[in-house]
């Protein structure tokens, strides 16, 4: 292998220990996880079953049933496993650890001799394995298990899952490839590529990243294999069960496979598989020191950062093919923005900065992190969002079918259940988002301000790092050295771009200066034990717009404070929110209530509601000059992460200036 | 048969002559219906054919085809023919009568010996007549060709078409009924309800009129027909060619099917469906004395237009199921405003005039036909809107698929080509709209101010009545009394809502007061010949304001001048249209550009526009402090109904205030 780019990172050992983000993390220690556990085994009332844990005991031969769930309802049973894999890496826990054997056991079993794992075409479809790669999810499952058996094998060091799994890997291995007599193909969607970068990095063994490089580089090359491969079957499609017409080269967009991958630049199709793909093309890019495909991630991620994504940092506009749609196009009220999209998002960012810390990422990170994929869970842990809309009007949700997808109310679980689980395995695991290090320039890039303990080997030597965080609710971050290695190290501190470059350093207790590259304020020292550095960028609520092009939001306004996005809800403002406005002249007040729903930051604005108490109701249009003046309002925003928690009601996060 | 509502209408032959719609019944008579006859035979190049006339010659025995086109093709023939038939009562054209005789004699030959008339069962599913009256349109392609027959027998005399129709009328009559080993049935798509009227009316044969009653009364009666329809076949669809979940009653709302007509207070489903059917219930009310049924339309109506209908006059705001969604929803680019239903809407009107003469029900006729209806055709007849948005981004048209209806441009011909000929057979009856009368009462109802003369048979004698107008581009207008019967006759001039109640009446160069009553200035007098009346309601730009229930036009004024509404297109202003906002205060300058399309006043208004330059093209969010003041700009509105006829681009009913 080439060269890596960025040298090699140095590892680190994170553990969260944050007022704001235990919270999470418990909810889905205590809650999420064990009530996705009853979801896999259809226990949940009133939800669409799932049969995912029951494919695998048919499959494995223990029950005779019928298939049931979606073509890669396994993978639902791999994330589960994932997010319990970090959960025991971070709190150990016999009782779930020994249902997660058992159900390592049960995926075991249902392994066939020659390796290969897959529930449905093992119970449904036997024969007919790799027939359709299109449609049919296999390696995507496949990338699933992987991920979880890694995650697994790290928390707990058993190597059962992992075993399967590089079995399972090596079977792939001796199918795919350009060597003659192997398939010189990839999956319908993207997930196999990144799980296999971290098989390799977790097993050493090269053929994995090699594998995943394959993938990557036959993806949307000449002749196109998914187009042969809905050839070879005459386009019959396993949801319709119907010969489809042969899609044309373009229409593979939707699977990001409509051209090379090194040759695109344009965020486009279906949001999930993109971000699933760009994760893997930036880890390729760092391991194997490809540039090209450092390019086009770099010009992937700019497209998609900044052409077309919502302000909670969600991705892809249009609930068809759950895709994006193009550059500057992001209705707020038939937005997708789908949950997992944006948790593709965190993972090609957090890839992006091992690649090359650039504060851009981070706060990319940041602001979906805290505003789409947690705003996606309800505060019970058991209700989720799969589309993330930015404007909601209950009754056009219920009432007008081009609105249907966008839910007014988190739901219990869904008939395709890949958010919650995907949300449970990121917020387990985010204690590998904080931080990455360089160990050879021995410096520590603090991408993300969240509290922990965290202890890195650097080419110095050992560093043990304790971080406390107020965020989201105030700007100050401490970090106390609790181990030094007594050589230089630099500490580099991520300058939000919400802070808007104001940001004071004090190292113990002394104002310092400090010079800043790539978006990080850097502390170059020879620290000892007991160093205190405090990190205080400004947190001031403000109003936000939106450029130009994106027409939805003309002539209105957001408001953000710190990481946090916000909105306003029905419940503590006026129905139909259209008819407020915001003074932007006036000031934001900002106020900590301890009762909205745990505590938060609130933030009041003057505002004014359109007179409504002239017009008739069979009064459809008037003459203007009838309308009254408006009426001054007290506006009060909440954060965006919490709308929807309280009662069903209309929100909307960018409001008329 | 009851006592009619409304007493005797009077009879009426109406010509029009008027600058403004002679270039439209022209544009009818010498470009729509040759170049629909052409689309008809398949001749019209890269669109799609239709089959229309083919399938007839099929049907007829005289080529051998498979049948082509929608179940429905039939009716485009029935509506051309029917448009042909009101051309040539104003313009008799040998060549065309001759044409549209070939047609008939077609027709005629393809009909069955019972009388069975409908090519797509006689050539694709003989046998299975009347077993999908749920889907196939058959009694709705009748209703199209009674319409046709009795269009034609007035325009010419000749009786072949009507004989036609009568003996399938015949048939249909001796198959449906609440007899014993009748069809206790009506049809998925209303139509043939309203056209039994018309032809009740030109035959004098009660049956007819009694037919329709049944469809009107059976609708949404319990058992439902329509589901035991779709159950005795398993829910196959002749659409999909599966078998479908059989619906929920409340389902076939989409058929307004879902309760009794009388029952029913809010516009829903396909909203085609529902202005044919409400017509039909129009017409019978008034013909039987159905106070219950007049009621209903009442209740339609206003529910209707003023809770869920587009400044435009565009109905039904959504194109899943071209449907009616709920009160308040009347989204501007993910509109649907079919054209077809705003014709539907316009037949309805007019109905509601002749059952009770209120300025209110013109106002709503006036406002489709000036701006949803005659905006559908493009200036040279050959291209048309089915949908007619209030708002186009063409690049989210063609990349959005939420948007892919809303085309940015009109189109050659559709597959389902209701619209075109639609369009085609109101334009060319546009005579009928213009007046009512009350025989009894010796009272000319002036609903729409079109030049034309018109003739009145009246209790008091005959009236002959010279109209000219210089609508939409003045409000003035001009009656004279060429033939007068010596009695007392009461006109009536409707006051239309945009005047907002200044309208200056002058009898023979005198300003004369009038007294009013619902909504007409009445003017009762022993008139003379040569007496001329001049009407001047004030016809001036002005801004109008939504309903703060309509979302979509918070903070947004339209632009609208007599009965044309305005829009903005980027050709004339800015790009994107959304950074544009109108000064409230500032005057609207209103200038006839002679340049524009054949002449047409535009609106000119101080506006601003946002400030664009500071933005770089890589920033999607920024602070709200940083946008500097926008600029002046003078903003151009032209007709809504002249848009998109220069070249492709943003367009704009309602601007940001």
């Amino acid at each position: 292998m080439a060269k890596q780019i960025n040298g090699q990172l140095g590892s680190s050992e994170v553990h969260i220990k944050d007022a704001f983000w235990n919270r999470f993390t418990e909810l889905v220690r205590e809650t999420v996880i064990p009530y996705q556990w009853d979801a896999l085994n259809d226990r949940i009332a009133d939800a669409e079953p799932s049969y995912a844990i029951r494919n695998f005991r048919v499959a494995a031969g223990l029950e005779e049933q019928p298939y049931g769930g979606m073509v890669f309802q396994d993978s639902d049973v791999a994330k589960w496993l994932e997010a319990v894999g970090y959960s025991l890496a971070s709190h150990p826990d016999a009782e779930l650890e020994r249902t997660a054997d058992e159900v390592i056991d049960l995926i075991a079993m249902a392994q066939h001799e020659n390796g290969y794992l897959n529930t449905y075409f093992t119970i449904k479809d036997p024969g007919k394995q790799w027939t359709n790669l299109y449609e049919a999810h296999e390696l995507y499952c496949a990338g699933h298990m992987i991920e979880a058996a890694v995650a697994y094998y790290d928390a707990t060091g058993k190597r059962k899952l992992l075993d399967v799994m590089c079995k399972f890997a090596d079977y792939i291995d001796s199918l795919f490839g350009i060597e003659p007599g192997k398939m010189r193909g990839y999956d319908g969607h993207q997930e196999i590529e990144l799980a296999l970068v971290k098989l390799y990095q977790t097993t050493g063994e090269d053929r994995y990243l090699k594998l995943a490089q394959f993938f990557i580089d036959e993806r949307g090359a000449e002749p196109n294999f998914l187009i042969e491969d809905i050839k070879q079957r005459d386009g019959l499609s396993l949801w319709t069960g119907r010969n489809m017409p042969i899609p044309k080269v373009e229409q593979l967009a939707y699977n990001q496979a409509h051209k090379p991958v090194r040759e695109q630049d344009v965020a486009v199709g279906h949001s999930v598989r993109a971000v699933y793909m760009y994760t893997a093309m930036a880890d390729l890019a760092r391991l194997t020191g490809d540039m090209q495909l450092l390019e086009a991630c770099q010009r992937l991620w700019n497209n998609m950062t900044r052409k077309q994504m919502y302000i909670t940092g969600g991705i892809g506009s249009t609930h068809h093919g759950e895709a994006f749609s193009f550059d500057y196009d992001l209705p707020n009220d038939t937005v997708y923005a789908e949950t997992c999209a944006s948790i593709g998002l965190i993972f090609f960012a957090q890839r992006m900065l091992k690649l090359e810390a650039k504060s851009e990422y981070a706060d990319i990170m940041e602001r979906a992190l805290f505003n789409n994929v947690v705003g996606s869970m309800s505060q019970d842990g058991k209700h989720y969002f799969y589309v993330n809309p930015l404007e909601v009007w209950p009754k056009a949700s219920e009432k007008n079918p081009g609105r249907h997808h966008v839910k007014a109310e988190r739901q219990k679980w869904f008939g395709c259940s890949c958010c919650p689980p995907n949300v449970a395995r990121l917020l387990s695991s985010l204690n590998d988002y904080i931080y990455t290090v360089t160990a050879a320039t021995n410096t520590i890039y603090t991408h993300l301000f969240i509290g922990s303990i965290a202890q890195f080997e650097l080419d110095a030597g050992s560093v043990t790092l304790k971080q406390e965080s107020e965020l989201p609710w105030k700007g100050n971050v401490r970090f106390e050295f609790t181990e030094v290695p007594g050589a230089t190290v630099t500490l580099a501190l991520r300058i939000p771009s919400w802070c808007r470059e104001k940001a004071v350093l004090r190292i113990n207790g002394e104002t310092a200066d400090y010079k800043t590259e790539n978006g990080y304020a850097l502390v170059n020292r020879n620290w000892q034990q007991g160093d205190v550095v405090e990190w205080e960028p400004a947190m001031e609520a403000q109003l936000t717009a939106a450029h130009p092009e994106i027409r939805a939001n003309a002539g209105k306004v957001a408001i953000e404070r710190g990481p946090l996005v916000y909105c306003l809800e029905e419940i503590d403002n006026a129905s139909p929110l259209a008819a407020v406005s915001l003074v932007t002249s006036s000031a934001l007040a900002v106020n900590f209530d301890s009762q909205l729903l745990g505590g938060a930051i609130v933030i009041e604005a003057e505002g004014r509601l359109d007179e409504q108490g002239s017009w008739q109701e069979e009064t459809p249009y008037r003459p203007y000059g009838l309308q009254q003046a408006s009426l001054p309002v007290k506006l009060k925003a909440v954060p965006y992460y919490l709308w929807g928690n309280r009662q069903r009601g209309e929100m909307t996060v960018w409001i008329r200036a």
